[in-house]
């Protein structure tokens, strides 16, 4: 029976004195520089004829304190918590799994899904920047992950591209706001061919996440896509990603934000990356325009094919406050 | 040490359009339709001199969302958190553990521990019935895991017979109202011999759980007993019975709840099920009676030992309100 | 993958009847009455050239509800959430670990990490006694572990030595106190040499844990050490530790604890532990001194290398309140 199960996750922790624009600096013992750290639990089993069942949950967790979730209030299992058939047909994964704006975005920037440092990821993702007086809100305002969610993913087709449909069930019965019929929506792709990769998706969320709010007016109502690719070109690999969201409920409210990258191989175990992304707010018609652009490098050295350290700087700068920079230098563990 | 550990559960996840009776239609991706959905950890040791050691901890967590516990609120590992010893005399366990009502009532009906399902369970166990007007509860209030538990069960005796004695304390100190002396109390048991099985239990509860609230009045104040049985014919699986249930509290508030069920084997892997359970409820004595009936039938199709696919429609009236039928397509792993 | 995983941990309950100094009797079933129960997860990994890169985290839990962590609020991976990088010059470890005071204690008495029944860990670390009337706070104030945490430990040095410099930062923006700038640090070593151990720490806090506390204003000011040791004469291994400790909001706020113990082998699997704790409180120059005095005796008896059973009676008194006495029972299974 043990078998069925396997056990793996990432522990990322770094020692950094981080500034974004507009905050105050602070010094800290940080978790997940590079990866969110978690522990995960999942197995598949072969069922005959070409079918597999598959399950998977995953943990987040805080390095720092040993909370668990990404911040208070996040779910138990936030990074997965689903079960799978595939087969010929693609497959089918029902429960808790990746929004569509997820795999895209991270595989579009050269430092993955780092929530504190990817340019590209902090823009799209976090409330990180203090945005009390500036009417700042991340980009994608659904998660990375949706709950109730039901995903049908195509087997690869066209010699290299998958192809994911996403949709997420409210979960509430209808309390006199038809909330029964609330939806998020969505499609997320991957095209593989030799040295290029090119990915993209497109959402429409009017639910929140990990726990959906049963709001009786003022539901999010939020449209956000983005196309990225990478070439490999050996010597350096480039990123690339163009994007672009509204909120329908501010009218006027829209955002576009583009991002540029690079990786560079420093012999067999080292990586130069670089990112820098610029994310246009236009939060209404009666406040003027504001631009968010963060430059991040990075140094990472993979001490093991598990285990590697990472020292990066981050310059952050938004209209109207004082621009920031961060210094990290952590430990990624895979296990 | 790493083998001292057995890590299994299971991931239970469906779609489905739900209405219980005098509730709002609700569309959703569930959790648990057929067992409840866990995590567990455990393990046992052979002390020699036919003594062994044991351990079990076991968490519930809901696919939708991946949170934690059956309900927010539930504890971490609120399925079992116990130590156990066991010999020719039997065994004692110290911790969390179920409750005298859960196994009897679960082995008793063709559709076992299903929370949303099971018409049995789901009139014992939950309070899924819009309530508002009708004074509805769970006939059987102090959960189906009782904490601060010492369970003491007999070997197999008589030719067959398992006997369970359970004891709760209330883990508080006396603040005024003797809460250190308030304790819920239980016996259960079953009976196998060739094609029949018979089940009961009988219990008395003072104590909520899987938190004691530590009330300065109102203790909760219920008794609850039920019998139950099958017999496998081959062709079907016959199952039946019978309980009543009383809260102290309210003077009059009796319940009386009979179930009958069957299991149908069709083909090799497939299952045909149906049960049927009815709830007289005599909430106090100025208030008139009330009925609950709740019909659900299912097929369940085994891909495999450990994974099966399963269909249920569930039909659930309640006195004085609108009636509702749910219907449920989803997937059980067992790793 | 799997394999570099190890899961291990204890699963410690007891039947009681508890009643320390100034509380009420309550009869319970407890957990962790010699080891507080946990689940761990942790793994290494060796990296050529004698380095290694280790991570650890670990969840406490209640045996007797399944609730997670010491107390509702602790963090979810509280006993420990880190990385570690080791070699020749030692281990620098990042994250969520054992504060300087932790270590040191349990080892300087023979009912090591009980946080219901050792006299010293009691006094030390809990907050059991009913404090009303009577000023009472644990001596240590600044928890057994400490997040956002560097420690850096030397290795085996000087014939049997090892030292460890802790720091912990607030991981807060400055919000106009320096937050920022508020940290714990502490020192701490071993020497063994023989039948001889020694041990010690000194620490000094500004931060609660497991989570800090993020106040405007009366921030924990605390100094603590302890120097204690251990003579093993094999017919009997001897105890003896003294410390002290001032919280410095409060003027005057001073303690003073010292504590003996003996642990007496009887037979190859059985122990008597017995030791004796006496802390002198000064709470403030206008109010009179207080003592309390603990005094533990047990017996453990191993019923194999990973699982003993124990009974313990502890008495409890404090200056102005009336006396307790516990007994308990209880078995204790590593995993």
């Amino acid at each position: 029976h043990a078998q069925s199960v396997r056990i793996h996750g990432t522990a990322d922790v770094y020692v950094g004195s981080m500034k974004y624009a507009g905050n105050e600096r602070q010094s800290r013992v940080g978790s997940g520089g590079m990866t969110t750290s978690y522990i995960g639990f999942s197995g598949s089993e072969d069922l005959g004829n070409g079918l597999k069942a598959g399950f998977a949950f995953g943990q987040f967790f805080r390095m720092d304190s040993g909370a668990q979730g990404r911040f208070n209030g996040d779910t138990t299992y936030a990074r997965d918590a689903n079960v799978s058939l595939s087969g010929g047909f693609g497959s089918i994964k029902l429960g808790r799994s990746s929004a569509p704006n997820f795999v895209p975005s991270l595989s579009a920037n050269p430092f993955g899904a780092s929530f504190g440092f990817s340019p590209l990821i902090v823009h799209m993702n976090t409330t990180t920047l203090n945005s009390g007086a500036f009417g700042y809100q991340r980009t994608t305002a659904a998660d990375t992950g949706w709950s109730n969610q039901v995903v049908y993913s195509t087997p690869v087709i066209a010699g290299g591209l998958t192809v994911n449909l996403h949709y997420q069930f409210s979960n509430l019965a209808d309390a006199g706001n038809s909330e029964d019929e609330k939806k998020n929506i969505g499609i997320s792709g991957r095209y593989v061919h030799g040295p290029l990769m090119v990915t993209g998706f497109y959402e429409e969320a009017e639910l929140t996440n990990p726990n959906v709010a049963g709001r009786t007016s003022d539901w999010l109502n939020a449209k956000n896509w983005m196309l990225g690719g990478t070439w490999d070109f050996e010597v350096v690999k480039a990123y690339l990603s163009y994007g672009a969201g509204e909120d329908l409920r501010i009218a006027g409210d829209e955002t576009e934000t583009w991002q540029v990258g690079a990786s560079i191989p420093m012999g067999p175990a080292g990586k130069f990356l670089a990112s820098y992304a610029e994310t246009e707010f236009d939060p209404s018609n009666t406040v003027s325009d504001r631009t968010r652009k963060t430059l991040t490098v990075g140094y990472d050295y993979a001490l093991s094919k598990r285990t590697d350290i990472y020292t990066i700087v981050m310059h952050d700068r938004f209209t109207g406050t004082d621009s920031g920079t961060s210094y990290a230098l952590g430990i990624r563990h895979n296990f």
